[in-house]
């Protein structure tokens, strides 16, 4: 940003004072595709108005958020890449609603929450722009990288916390004479839960070490790696840790239906599985995209029997 | 029960007036194997006394609930399933506190509910006892059945639209280019989907034939069958629901996490996976025992190569 | 086929005496789209010439099989589904070729076993061609539904002969302290696979049903729901039941390994798995097209909270 | 092995003229348990007379190989994990047949392979034992790390392999319109591939430098967790890669059946996957023990509700 920007509000979110909130996601356009957001950001003399409608705003319902980063369409005539544009706009700007809350699975997670935020007429100063009009997937791509290691990292401990839980009760309790870790589909789960979250621990070191060395770039599919695969380990590892537990597992008592509902939107915010699985294979294909070329014609010359 | 226990409450159930909960679970043994059972109920002159704790009490924080069908020991010297009795317990007997309704994942399943109910030195009229002291378990057996196809029924339906969503959001949403449900994995998991709703239909439908034909006992390993299947199912095609329909999946909008959590405690309530596979697979075992002793010297008496 | 066709053909075919063997893969095409054949089928004179290599066609190393029905192209201009015919080729006219038998995994199959078939100027007289040209996928989609059904009923046999073999074996053999049977991972894979058998049998039955009832056309989801069931399920079982033999189980003494081979092919042959499954969701998502354009409509109109 | 022992074999095996096998699986009792090995190794003067039945000699079938290291019980009355000895056995002795090769799939893995072997008093120098009588467990503990993290390499090149051919066949063929490699449902697949690959290799390189630096033992559970997630992972994507090769995937064509052959005996030889999960499951459970008393007894003593 601009050293206005960074004057009026970095200094106040770095000491904590304020918080945050990113706004791309809408209800009513499928935003896997960043390509498609349809709010719109126009130019009007020294401002810019904002009209449309963002939802999964985390941490918006949170009173100390006070700040939105802002993506919308600037130009819907430039190149696909090129249009979109970020923004900052204050939570108090006139014309902003925060309509409710959104839950997850039941749960609200205030007071941090997530939100479904309105934008009528919304007016800010056209030096609130980052970077530039067109630059927005630019600031969003380099973004990504620490807050996707960031989070797994996270989900990696909730897996060995789930884990743990689970040990500790099949390990307590006593069904049809003995122990329940001693019934043998636990030794298979409790094993096959550790190997995933060893492996799973590598990879996101790996991943790291990489965006430390060679950068985000480099690392895109390691990232996009590691963002599919934590979530799907620790899912299966806390859905195995509640169905331990009984009809404690699903309660508020032992926190593994909260962590599996957290869990769970990781498949989904900073985009889903199947966006990122596209990323992986895409780089993954671009490897034999020559080989492909020369093995085509081989086949087909090929005219005795290939055993 | 007795004429006059079903002068007292059956009227009133069968009319709708008030509701019964039933009571077997407690929070401080593995109650899947119900042998485990911990509460008593101890005979004193015309009463029984009891004292304990229960939970997961479907349906006690209903204020419409007013009787309970309490489980309990009144023997611990008895042959295993023979220590066990069936009781009626009027929810509102002194010594009797409902202490909190529990929550699943998120959500109170208010009205309705399920509780920890506390038992401190209750007692009620030796008349309220069900059938006999001892014969706790045979009643249990008994009315197992039908509330699982009722379960079943219901999880099926639930499937249903889980993947009438599924369809309905993946071909009105356009992602990279084409419609969401135009990229093919999704036509490889509504496939998936569809085959499974049917096959559990088909298995649910077979049950409860054998329940009216044949009875309980001998439908006993397909009705542990479709217990397991049923929500198995269920619960990927609700899980790949809440995926086809992004951040929404996961909220109240759409209906659908709620009805994750709904079903995922199907795999516990009623006995938990795990234990109706180990009916299943000892009555399969069963077909081979005499085999089982044949072949074993067979294979020793196999002097020459086998094959 | 014409009188002529049918009295030449048909006779020995119906008694036994020889066989026949139907070619439409080609190995330098993917041959799962039938629209990308293209072996050549020229009309010249009162001749059709054909030029072309085919594998995969079952039967053709067996001496008894005499008679191929052939598809390929008579005309490349023609609408997609109006370019393919069938037509009879004898195998030992001159031309025809078969060079090789294929394997599947390791075992050959024979004497039935799979070949590949080049045809070389290959002249057959015009009669020869069966209902017209331009009918190949015509005859093709009549003759599929029966063969299906019959294969997934042989699968269901080979998936219960897998599960006696398991539970025998299991039942016998003493490991760590009690019989393998008595680890509990195996009660769940044994309840699983006896609940996926039941349903897979009851879903073919349906399809059968709905074949003789209703006709190929209106089963046409069911067919595909067990051509892809059958094979998933069963593989499952014979991969457990090969687990459950140790060593033995990959070797030729117990068959499984066979089994596993024979069954996986046929979630390629006959069309794979893909393909099947691409028209089960074709027809499901038929059902929503009307629903999703009004409530495409409805959810942008929408304007409060939808909680 | 004795200075004697190490003259006569060691020298020619390490300049690799001849080769050895190692005999420990036998056919009529479960060899996963090597408690349960029932040859006898009897000492007669200045000798040892063997009698039993070995299979899965690997390598036995090999003119080159040339001495057994064959493993039986020399005391039935010692406890229980000292029961067993190693001691050497030349392949030439008399009494000694190698009565068939087995088939791994419809393969016989020649001229390597693997054999059926019987001995019939058969009679060897008493210096020909190893380390001492009792000590045959010692000896198989030692030797097994190195082989693991060896098979475990081989296994995810392997994998590699299966993935280059997998990307390399979708990118050349086409069907219903677009290349095989585009319809989604293989975006997925190959990024699962990828991704598992990574976390296989991490963990492999882990388990490798553990042994070098703390051991195998402090390894147990690393080494373990490999012998169980490399061949888990490359079967799935060998079979994957056979599905996108239609037909093709499962002749010898391509490679790829024999390479699913091949891996899925890892799942077996040198003990099956259940037996080393057990272990990975027992080495973590070991951390809970003391845990697990502590909060049996606080789970009792709560008396409040624990929300
Ligand atoms: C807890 C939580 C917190 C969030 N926080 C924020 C936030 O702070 N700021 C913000 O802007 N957003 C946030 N989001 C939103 C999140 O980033 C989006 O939900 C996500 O990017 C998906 O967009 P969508 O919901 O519009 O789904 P859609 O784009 O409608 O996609 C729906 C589904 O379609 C499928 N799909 C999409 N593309 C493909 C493809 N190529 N192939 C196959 N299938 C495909 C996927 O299964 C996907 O889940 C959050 C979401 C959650 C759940
Ligand atoms: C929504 C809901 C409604 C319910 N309603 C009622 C009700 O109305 N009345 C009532 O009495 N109860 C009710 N229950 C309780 C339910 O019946 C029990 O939760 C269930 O029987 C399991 O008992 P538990 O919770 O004590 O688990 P535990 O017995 O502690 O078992 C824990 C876990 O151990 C494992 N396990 C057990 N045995 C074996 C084995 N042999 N092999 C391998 N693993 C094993 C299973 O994974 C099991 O889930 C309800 C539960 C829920 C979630
Ligand atoms: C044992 C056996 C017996 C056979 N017998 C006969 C016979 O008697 N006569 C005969 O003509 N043929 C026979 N076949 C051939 C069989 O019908 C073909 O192998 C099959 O139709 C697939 O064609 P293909 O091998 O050319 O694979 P391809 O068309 O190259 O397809 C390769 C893979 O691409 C994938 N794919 C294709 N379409 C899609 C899609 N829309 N979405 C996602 N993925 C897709 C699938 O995974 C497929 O397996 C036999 C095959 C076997 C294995
Ligand atoms: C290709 C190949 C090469 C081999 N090479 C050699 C060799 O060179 N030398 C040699 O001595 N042996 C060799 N083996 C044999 C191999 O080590 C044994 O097959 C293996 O140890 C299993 O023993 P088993 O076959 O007797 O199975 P069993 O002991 O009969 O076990 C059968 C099955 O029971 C199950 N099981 C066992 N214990 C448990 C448990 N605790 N919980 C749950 N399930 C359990 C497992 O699924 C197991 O697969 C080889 C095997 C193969 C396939």
């Amino acid at each position: 940003g601009t050293r206005a920007q960074k004057d009026e509000w970095l200094a106040l979110l770095m000491n904590g004072e304020i918080r945050s909130a990113f706004l791309m996601t809408e209800p009513f356009t499928a935003s896997s595709d960043a390509t498609n957001i349809e709010t719109h950001i126009v130019r009007d003399g020294d401002e810019y108005v904002i009209n449309g409608r963002k939802w999964w705003t985390s941490g918006a319902p949170d009173p100390r958020c006070k700040i939105f980063i802002f993506m919308g369409k600037t130009d819907v005539t430039a190149e696909r890449h090129q249009q979109q544009s970020m923004i900052l706009v204050p939570r108090d700007a006139p014309g902003v609603t925060v309509k409710r809350a959104l839950h997850v699975f039941g749960y609200d997670d205030a007071p941090h929450g997530h939100a479904e935020v309105l934008f009528e007429n919304v007016r800010v100063p056209a030096s609130n722009m980052l970077l530039g009009e067109g630059r927005g997937f630019e600031i969003a791509q380099g973004r990504l990288g620490p807050g996707r290691i960031h989070h797994c990292m996270r989900t990696i401990g909730v897996a060995e916390r789930a884990l743990e839980k689970m040990c500790t009760r099949l390990l307590t309790r006593t069904a049809f004479g003995k122990r329940i870790a001693d019934h043998s589909v636990w030794e298979q789960r409790i094993a096959e839960a550790r190997t995933n979250i060893e492996m799973t621990r590598l990879l996101t070191m790996k991943a790291a070490y990489m965006m430390d060395t060679v950068g985000n770039k480099v690392a895109k599919s390691e990232i996009a790696q590691i963002k599919v695969a934590g979530p799907r380990i620790a899912l299966q590892i806390i859905d195995d840790a509640i169905q331990a537990h009984g009809g404690g597992g699903v309660t508020k008592d032992f926190g593994l239906a909260k962590m599996y509902a957290g869990i769970r939107t990781l498949r989904l915010a900073d985009g889903p599985d199947e966006v990122h699985n596209r990323t992986i294979a895409r780089l993954e294909m671009k490897k034999y995209q020559d080989l492909t070329q020369a093995s085509e014609g081989e086949l087909k010359t090929l005219d005795v029997p290939r055993s």
